[in-house]
């Protein structure tokens, strides 16, 4: 743990999860300090950087950029704006951490990916289920041969109920490319040894079946099949009424890894009911040390220049498995992504 | 539990299976004898008779479906014979327990339904994972609406490794036909409020990959699309290193059940290694009282002439599902079950 | 699994435990037949034996070990009639199954002992703990060296709530000589390298406080001092809300084994109130498999003469711990085994 | 979450565990800054300085408590310095971090409170395990009502083995002043309703008993009986080859809690042996988070003048017991509260 002066952050987008990114910084980092936000409501800045202490807030994205003491941004924003970000910081020569899904098309993936390689600048993305101590040591099991030749995955993301958003404002295919991408991330770095070729996806509104047919989708089941034979399932859903349900399980010839438990801690209640555990309900809540360790994984590559978390390669490798699902289900037909 | 004379059970089929079946009608049964055992292989059935205290013993299925002592027959043969013998045992006015696959044909299951149904005589098939406390437990739990509406569910099977199968002897298409049958029946049965309309299968050699292409299959994944939108996923793998896991998970508008743990007991050890439990390493071992519980039903079912437990028609619909998942692997294309 | 002639078992004592062991003997074991039923209530006998299909009973003891066809009998008579029948039966050549406590004096214990070697016939005792799947795992790994030396243990007994008994009626130290006796037998079985040297106790009445200093314990604690320095805690109280909750562990030099778990099966729900299991509610439904290996082993002791289960000096050894602990319990103080 | 100027802290002994505040201080806490270390030994103020970037570094304390930017220390020196310490940091008016135990005599324990009384400085001591999420949860519960009235409790600490102390080394009564110190104002914090009356403890030396009789102990276990009729057990071991085990439990009228649990995190390995999970080796590892917890606790103390954590009273009150205990070693016998 070396001891540096601290690196400067600049946060863009200052909704829920750029707020608790923010704080991160600013509360959870010993080795950054925020140093700016910016957010075009009026007002959403200045007031979050008021209460972390952040000496400046913008409205305009252009104006952070253009601060010459931010070395790296943390970009938060609304998804359909996170390409044109990542290439405006990148041309400003900051280091990039861009919240999933960094693209929604491949093309955008490849700007990014361009305009921080042109810029020399670091771009990280935000998989953050790679920090969880447990997926982590999943990775390293598999890495030491613990499981052998991986065959069977299975990745899922159960959202905590009740839900509460609103599928008339949801952005179409909002489930694949911000929710399963998660998966999709968390497969294909779990199955180091194999590449993706084939996509069958499911969806359907079941959480809001009057919603079904009007191209708002809660819940989906998409299987891949990788180059090597292995098959991942990963699976979604919007309204798990116990929790935030996060888990993976990687099956090869030589054994099986399980990663994520809802239960919130070992505290375990018996009494006239049974058995029972308190559950995570949050994100926030239950992956704040794997959110933590994520930027501070972002902090060190804006000090060294080099990424160790996922990349721009890792977000075009997610959003391909999401548009070939997106493809299937329109179509109704397994797809090849050599046809994405 | 009321005091009965003993219902009078023959055996049809020494094998593995058969003679673990025989053992709980003579041991594990207090209200059944086993009277007499069939098997074509020379001296088998006198081995096992001798073994467990059978007064009888014969190389043909005929001579035994003759003794009319008999008054259920169990099932255990290679799976090609099951449909002629149960419509023979019918005939011969036996209940009839029949191991799965009861037929390997819709006509055949039809003709085996048909034929019991035209003899009046009880017809059980062999879905022991319905008699499993947890199992038994989690379909109680659906009942109660426990879980709400079913919007996901999960079964998978994977065999005790390493895998001493044959893939040459092995027939085409087993794992669908005798080992996912078992998961195809529990989606069903979990998910009772749903018909299913749609599968989309994979299967590969991946135990055996000096086999892939030639008709055998170790590994297999199907996914289950239902009328009400519902989906579910089955799962099989011939080799797991660490025993026979047998689980189910369903989710729903109102939670999640999930069953099975490949764990022996609650004994645990702590030590260098960390934490750790033995495991299931043989589906007799693990099931034992779901086994005998399954076959107390069918001597019930001999005696009062209902069968409670899984039916012909279960069995029907089973391979329907295993019948759709084949043709979907043999065209590589999704298939809707009205076209199996 | 040898195929004899039943042995011929005659229950005395149709209470609740007698009843049940009357219907693993008639029921759940295939070698034994339950022949005769004594108990001296009227029709209590008589009402057993006609739902088991029995076909002899008595309500007198004596007429019932006149019985020869009677080889073994299961003695579940109130406590303080044990030793006085074990007596009577070993001197009618009957061999011996005995619920604890066998003896409420080490006196009685040694007499039981004579009894029995004079007539050599078996004798064992209901110490069912010792079949339960876990706590055999437990002793395995314990003989095999997973723990090394024995340094710490711990036993438990809860009973299911909520407690319905009458405090006025339950006899003197029940909770030593009735509950704590199988955790005793337990922690003695489970350090098989030393023997007890030293017990402090403390029992009181805190599920019925109305009945403390009235002679009355509900809740006791106990502490055992092995010579070899391992110290033992056994523990119980008679009304857990929560189920029938029966633990073991066992550290030394080289680790831990736990054994027991109250959740009654794998299935788990999550719902809106996190994460849950059933429990077991009643010791007969918990360790049906163990009570029923143990009428099984007492079966094979009639047949072979040789006890492999825990013997009448088990049960003195269990008997004094007891007896130390009510002296500990009456002097308020450490009591050595030396001085009972 | 306000936003205030960050504390500043100042440490006193820079051995392992104030190493560890110290790093806590500087890059786990938002709003404290390290600026000042102290140590006698020649350079590990120093050399810990310069790693956390402390401005200070001293080889005297009372240099440190001289320098008045610091607000708040955080003792960590050997225990036998902890209450001279405490009294020359309340003199200096500094806030009054100190770690377990506060004080070796009760006279010692009241200088303590006196001084920090005196001087109306924040007086906290190091009882982390309060802020480990389980054991917090499980208090919350107790609080809530979810047990009932309190009748059972146990509390353990085993340190991770290979035990590589030096017995010879060791300070006489360590295992109570020191380890069990823990478990003692666990379970008084557990059983909020309750007051400790009566002490009986074993002790001996069971990991090296070539130490045994020499006045050294690496084994105890110690029953406490409260003014309600409750009674705890605390259990402590220098070698548990597993890892770093700390559990608590707490039963009573209406259920029970559990809390702590070694296995590392939800990462589960199925393999060849069975199902494993990695275990905590460390106390800062498994407890890092109730460890900062703990500071940032004082910290805010330090700022608004208001402990919430344990005070100079609770830790005289589990030195009364680690004095009883030891008494009760001493005399082999039961010792009265009162009595110490």
């Amino acid at each position: 743990m070396p001891n540096h002066r601290p690196v400067n952050i600049g946060l863009i987008g200052a909704g829920r999860i750029g707020s608790f990114h923010a704080e991160s910084v600013a509360r959870r980092l010993f080795d950054a300090d925020l140093v700016a936000i910016a957010d075009p409501a009026p007002g959403a800045a200045e007031k979050l950087a008021a209460r972390l202490g952040a000496p400046k807030a913008y409205t305009s994205v252009s104006e952070l950029l253009a601060n010459p003491e931010i070395e790296g941004v943390v970009i938060a924003t609304p998804a359909r704006f996170h390409t044109s970000v990542v290439v405006e910081a990148a041309k400003a020569g900051k280091a990039v951490f861009c919240e999933k899904p960094m693209a929604l098309t491949l093309e955008e993936a490849d700007q990014a990916i361009a305009a921080t390689a042109a810029a020399k600048v670091p771009l990280q993305v935000g998989f953050n289920r790679r920090w969880d101590q447990a997926f982590h040591e999943g990775r390293t099991a598999i890495d030491a041969g613990k499981v052998g030749s991986v065959q069977l995955l299975r990745s899922l993301t159960r959202d905590p109920g009740p839900y509460g958003g609103d599928p008339a404002k949801t952005p179409l295919w909002t489930i694949f490319y911000e929710t399963l991408i998660h998966d999709f991330d968390t497969l294909l770095w779990l199955n180091p040894a194999a590449k993706p070729v084939e996509v069958t996806a499911i969806a359907d509104a079941l959480v809001r079946p009057d919603f079904a047919g009007r191209g708002f989708h809660d819940t989906a089941v998409v299987t891949i099949r990788f180059d090597n034979g292995s098959i991942a399932v990963a699976e979604a859903n919007f309204c798990a009424m116990y929790g935030y349900d996060i888990r993976g399980e990687v099956f090869g010839s030589g054994g099986m890894v399980t990663m994520g438990d809802v239960r919130r801690s070992s505290m375990t209640l018996y009494d006239n009911n049974g058995v029972s555990n308190d559950t995570w309900r949050r994100d926030t809540d239950h992956f704040v040390h794997g959110y933590t360790a994520q930027l501070a994984s972002f902090v060190e590559a804006t000090r060294t220049g080099t990424v160790t978390g996922p990349t721009g390669k890792d977000a075009r490798n997610a959003l391909a498995i999401a548009l070939a699902s997106i493809k299937s289900v329109s179509e109704r037909r397994t797809v090849q992504l050599s046809d994405v």
